[in-house]
This record gives C-alpha cells, sequence and structure tokens, in this order.
C-alpha cells in the first residue's frame, strides 16, 4: 500500500465544483455537517481514500461487516451547484501523514477542477456555548470579507494555537496551490458531539452556497443532546456539592459521543 | 533489513489452505488458540517473517540461546484439510508497520492459494465473563450468515471502536484482495490470558474447518486458571472492604500472563 | 511535499554573511532576540522553509488569514555586516526531522557563503534567575577563547544534558561542513518568556557582531513581565501558605508566554 | 544525512579482532565496562558513526566544544588479541532505527572479519543486588555450554521479557549473518549506574578473551558508590518510618547516574 491509495468508485463529469471537507474533530461539527448534507443532499460517493498513516484498524458495519478505515468523496450535482464533499473515519494517526493526506485532498481538487474548498470543524471553548457562533479563518483576506457578511466571526484571538489537521492543512496548502479555502468552526464546549454547533455551521454554509437544506433532523438531534445535558446538570444538582475524585458533569459528557 | 522479511524455511505444495491467524492480543486468546492448534495437528514451521516494525528486541529461549522477534506461519495438511496457521511473538509496534505486515501476510496468502482467513481474537469487556461467547465480523455478508449458524454472534455495538491490529487488517485488506475473511473474537475480561475464551473459540473453530481437535490440555489451563482466580477472590473477601488505592482483584489479574 | 521545500522569496546578492539562528525554544529566548533584531534591522525576508516534519496545523494570522508552519530566513546588509536571521513558529515535531532541517539550514548557509553561524536559545535552570547570565557552546575550542571575551560562560557542567533542537545540531553538523558555529544560551527559569534574558544574549550578540541595535523596546517588554511575576508572587503571599495540591507561582508563570 | 553515516577515522589492519558492544542501558553496566575496557587498553578510535535515528542533540564537552551524539568504534591490537569495542553516547530514538543501527554495526563487523562478538548489559531486578551476578544468552547452544564453564548464569526465567536494544538485535541478527554472539548481563538493581555489576562483567569477560586488566580504578568507583547507597541507606534509617508519599532511598538512587 502507497502512502495514499485514491480508488474512484464512480465516473463522474462536473465543471468546477466547490468542495467541502467535514472530518472527524473536535466536537465533532465538522463531521456532523458535512455528513448531513450528503444526506440530505442525497449526494453519491465516487472516491475512496487509504493510507496505512489512518488508524491501523477496522470499522465493523452494524451488519457484522468489516472495512478499512478510510476517507470518501462524495459527488452532488444540481442545476444551482456542484459539490465534492470530504467526510471519513478518521485524520491521519501520523505527523506526516497529515501532510500526504491533506496534499492527496488537494490534487483531488484539482483534478476537478476545484476553485474553493469551505472545510469544517468545531472550535473548543472548554465551557458550555451559551449561543452559537462560527468563527472563521481563510487562505486570502478577500475572503475574510466575504466570509464576514455571512455573520462568520473572525478575532484576534480566535483560533489561538492555529487550526490543526487537514481542515487547517487544506487551507495552508491550498493557498500555496492557488486554491481559495475558508474554515468554518463552530463554537463547542469541545467536551460532547455539539449538533447545535453543526446547525450553526450549517445555517451559514448553506447561506454562503446558496442552496436550501430542510434542517429538521439536525434540529431534533441538537434537542435530543440539550436533553442529555440538561439531565446530567440535574443529576449532579441533586447530588450536591461533587466530593472530590468525583466525576463531574463535564466528564460524563465526554463519553457522549 | 527491508520493511520485511519473508523467509521460507520449508517448501510446501498445498492446494488451497484455509489461513488462521493468532498473533497476540487481548486476554491472548487468538494466540492462545493458534499455538494450540499447531501443537494439536502437529503442524510444521514453513515461514518466518521479521520486520523492523516489530520491537527492537529479542527472544530469550529456554535454553539461552536467543531469536529475532518474528511472526511465524505453520502448515498442516491432511486428506480432509490444508491450513496456514500464522502466529507471532508480537504485533507490529509501529502504525505504517501494521498496514505493512497485514498486507505482507496477504500477499503469502495469495501465494498459497488462500480462499479464506480465519483470524481470532479477544473482545475485553472489562469484567470477568460469566458465560464464554464468541463474537464474530466477516469481510462478506455471505460469512456472517455463515457464521451465525455456527453459533458466532453478531451484535451491532460488539465490537465497539473497530478491530485494531492484524486481525482487523487482514480483513480489511483481504476484502480489497478478494480473500474472504472471518475474525472471531472471545469475549474476555481483558484482564488475564484467557484459556476459557479461548476454548469457546477452538470449538466454534473446530466445527467451522470440520476437524477433530483433544481439548483436554486446553481444559486443564482453562481449569488451573480459574483456580488462580478463584483464590484472588477469596483472598480479596478475606481482606474485607479494600482500603481505597489498594490493588484489587482485576489488577492483580493483570499480572497473570 | 519533500522532507523540506526551501522557497526563495527574494534573490540577493551577499558576500559572506554570518547566520543567526533563533527557533523556539526554552523561555523563547532565541527566538526574542532573532526577532526583535529582525525588527529593530527591518530585514527583509528571502527565504521560506516548509517540511511535513513540522507540526500539521497552519498559524492564524490577526486578520483571520492562515500561512502553514514555517521557518524563514531573513537578509540584512549593510557597510559594516551581512546577516542572514533564521527564525520560526515551530522546530521538528519528529526526531528525524530535527536532522533534516538542520542539515538543510546548513545548505542554504554553504549557499550564501556562510562562514560562521550563531545559534541562539534559553538554558533553563528550574528557578527564577537573579542576575542575566550567557552561557555558550561552540564547534571550535578557538570559539570557546574567543567568546569568553565578550563575557560569554564556559562551565563544565552547563548546560547538563547537551542541547537539544535546532541550536544544537546546527552546531554539530556545521562543524562536520567546517562552518564555524556559536551557541548562546541565556540562563532563564524555564517557565515563561523571557525577555530579560533575551537583553542578556542580544547585548553580548551585538558586541560580538560590532552592530548597535535600540534596545528599549526589549527593555520595556521586560519591565511588563517583571511587574508581572511581582504581582503574581505578591498573589501567593497574601494567599500565606499554599494548600498542597494548590498551583504555585511557578505553575502559573507557565501560562504567560 | 543518510539512515546511517560510518565515518573512517583511521584505517587499521586486523585479522579477525572480536567485538565488543556497551552501548548505554541498563545500569550503564555495559558502557562502564566496555569504556573502562578502552582506557586500561588504550584502544584508538577508528570509525565514528552518526544517525538520524539517535536523540536530536548535541552533547557538550568539559571544554565548552560540542560533538553530535554518536557510536563510536574503538580497536586494540596485540600479540595476543584483536579487540575491536563499540561505544557510544545513546542508542537508537526511533523503532526502525535500533533495526538499522545494529545491522550497521553487524556490516562492519563484517568488513573486519570479526567472527564474534561480545554484547554488555545490565539485568535490573528492582532491588539492590547482595551478590555480583552475570546471566547470559547466545546465538548459538555451543556458546552457552563455552560460557557457563566461565561462570555465566543461564536460568529459564532471566531474562524474561527478552534484551532490548543493540545488545539483543545484534546477537538476534548476528546470528542471521553467521557471527556468532554472547550477550553479557550483570545484574543490577536497574536504580543507579553500577560499578559493582561492571567489574562482575568484566572479570567474566577479561577471564573469556585471555587478558588482564588492571582492575583497581574501576573497585574505587565500585566502594565511593557503595559509601554513598550506604550513606542513603543511614538517612533514611534515621528518618524512621517513612511516611507515605515520602521518596524511599531507591528512589533517591535514581539520581545519582
Amino acid at each position: 500500500m502507497r502512502d495514499v491509495e485514491v480508488v474512484t468508485v464512480k465516473s463522474i463529469e462536473l465543471t468546477s465544483p466547490i468542495m467541502i471537507e467535514g472530518l472527524p474533530g473536535v466536537g465533532h461539527v465538522g463531521k456532523l455537517v458535512a455528513e448531513y448534507l450528503i444526506e440530505e443532499l442525497a449526494a453519491e460517493k465516487i472516491i475512496e481514500i487509504y493510507s496505512p498513516h489512518f488508524p491501523p484498524q477496522v470499522i465493523v458495519n452494524p451488519d457484522g461487516t468489516v472495512r478499512m478505515v478510510r476517507n470518501e468523496i462524495f459527488a452532488y450535482s444540481s442545476d444551482e451547484i456542484e459539490l465534492l464533499i470530504l467526510v471519513g473515519d478518521h485524520q491521519s494517526n501520523t505527523n506526516e501523514g497529515h501532510y500526504i493526506l491533506s496534499e492527496a485532498f488537494l490534487d483531488i481538487a484539482l483534478n476537478y477542477n476545484v476553485k474553493r474548498i469551505y472545510t469544517l470543524g468545531g472550535y473548543g471553548i472548554g465551557q458550555l456555548v451559551e449561543k452559537p457562533r462560527v468563527i472563521g479563518a481563510a487562505n486570502k483576506p478577500e475572503l475574510v470579507d466575504e466570509m464576514k457578511k455571512y455573520g462568520v466571526e473572525f478575532s484576534e484571538n480566535e483560533p489561538g494555537g492555529g487550526i490543526i489537521g487537514a481542515s487547517g492543512l487544506i487551507l495552508g496548502l491550498g493557498g500555496m496551490k492557488g486554491i481559495e479555502a475558508v474554515c468554518l468552526m463552530g463554537v463547542t464546549s469541545g467536551y460532547l458531539v455539539d449538533p447545535r454547533s453543526a446547525q450553526a455551521v450549517l445555517r451559514i454554509l448553506t447561506e454562503i452556497l446558496g442552496i436550501k437544506v430542510d434542517m429538521e433532523a439536525l434540529e431534533e438531534r441538537a434537542k435530543e443532546m440539550e436533553t442529555i445535558v440538561a439531565r446530567l446538570k440535574e443529576m449532579e444538582q441533586m447530588q450536591g456539592e461533587i466530593e472530590p475524585g468525583e466525576i463531574s458533569t463535564e466528564e460524563h459528557l465526554d463519553y457522549i459521543r
């Protein structure tokens, strides 16, 4: 197996699609949005990407069959828009692998004449988020201005420490290859899968793309998660003061993924 | 030394053997079963596999001689069945090594015209197992149905988190190369070497293969382990309540390997 | 992307410049000095260095744009002196990467006919430093004697454990390639960014180079940091005795970078 | 820099020397013996070995100069014996590097027509050793018998877990290349540099080699260490019972290296 194996599972003609990346990361925000888009748009898979830089394991499907850890690209095409949506089980497990895989994603983008990429992620702030916000980063100053019009926030100190993994490297390496790229990050606690944050990102993304997507299923999932969080908070209050060494709500939340 | 060195120690003609993998893993269940089969069937070693991805050490034999960490393939051939059995001291110590070695195993399988592989492992559930169970995964839906007939259990949430290492990758990569493969996992605590779980796997495996293997030695080993566990439990009860910070039975068990 | 990508952003003719390395490290002493020099001398960037051995992330600029993690070389040329100043966001994240990158830096040095390199760093002693000191190391005995005249201290036990990363490897590998190199280390606590230590290094370095640099901005930054440290000490005394398990001043300082 | 750089610093003609390896390891036993031999025999350096698999740092000499982390081979030749002695600052810092470097050592051995190698190390047992013992391992059964005559102990369970690093791999890989190799391990606590254990190894090694080496300097060093250990034990007894959480003698010893 070479460093990256790109398998085309369906040939498709596209003029100049927009690429969207939603690999796993903080709060699984990017993954939630990208997978939701694939489902709602009924996008079809065109490419599978395998690599020895992914964790050395297989995923067991609900029916008992297995498959290699992989990343996948789905395509959607309508009269208004063409999309390539990149999702996957895991990001690279090695340092160099992150660079190698991001370059492979960009090679695919160039191959399909992609002119712009949106990478999606979460920005963990270590506490429950009251009001959903989406912060951004981009590989050209013009893109920053464009994004601000849609309510994407840019502030000097967010995200501190840079953007780790594919969502960041696609912007950085993309800039070097002349592909415009924007990263949209839903602000999230970082402790749990956060469909409410995903919703905020999806809302802005669909507005940018000029497409309409039914939000209901995501709204339901967000409500479910809020019910769980509310119950955990209640349980905690009933216990009174938490003893030193006890597990607090935040730690509980860590298990809900 | 290249990434993998495959040394043929004995040339052998086989028509289309079944391959069985039992490398070290959770509860050493797979290793116990595979090594037991080799001994009971008096299989003979045909291949040694060396790699700089194995831990950088040598194994000291009881007679004071040493040998490189390695994986080995044994062959067994009778009128009813042909087997290739893969065992070894360790799995890969690096991320890429897991992929490289699993591919090497499959290349050997293809070379010997292997049409089906059974990978054996343990599935740790974090508590002592009352009733032995064997859960499965496969790289084709037909195999799942076939295995169910032998009592292999398939449930949506087991194994959660996928199958790590060679037992998983052989299924995943094997599927891509057109080799049927099934993983049989003995449910085990994960805290100790588990011959009782190995027995459950061996029972199902021999039924699938249609061969007969004397179970007595494994039964004895299982009873010995149960005696040790029982004694530890007793000791714990005699101590009365365990003081905070004390080592509990489960932690004791961790040392019995 | 190859192991190292060297991008020349501006062609420049130099006779035989002196190279100064100030990559991130203990107390960010080297980085502070090198970046201060670049600013005060208005040196201009001539080279960018990219590598998959850097951490897999991008840096977000204050304006919301991003850029790849990189190292950079700035050039300064006057009637008295020619300088190449190497700075960057991070050092290598992998073992081999440290060697590969240091060799790349030296190849660039050879290319520009560099005859001498000063690498700058901090030497952490685990406690607040009363009197700033600069200790040294070099890749030729004559350089040790030369440096002593400028007040650089050389003692048998400092730095114990050697010099880690580019500041060390440039000396070691440079010696093998026939380039003279000296490492100047500001003694520092190791707990916080230390502009006072950087000042001590800058003072000696400018004397060695025979150039004049306005120290005022660095003096201000050092005073600010001293005010913060003094406040933290005060807070600690007000709390009286620190309870076991409490965070002490030193740990607080760790967050001020 | 390639994976291994072998630099010949002095050409020398040898008929068929014996190689001795004493790289850093448990209790620095092997290193102590090998360096002691080099000093007492006034062996001269013939080879330096560099590698990006060594830790990315330089060693600072007492005079303020630095040098790359390296391994070195010294040669000694008299009417009775020819020796190649391998010593160094560090072993590999990466998994594959251990294999690559051990192969490089063996290539050098083959180049000099080495027929036998002694690798030296320590075997840590986790408690102070009352009576010095030397345990062994070898890559041929005949060598085990031969070593037993010199008082080298071979027992089924020592060393449990195999021999890690160059001392082990040289035996394993050496066996594959047809070079006889023996590992002599001084039993040691594993908590401190152990010249007493080194003495036991040196005594047996010189007897095997049929050479005489003045033991006085090593005896002095062993006595010094015993004085330190005795003082620490005394201090401990004076403190009476050690409070839970206090540092015990054994932990103190860890700092004396």
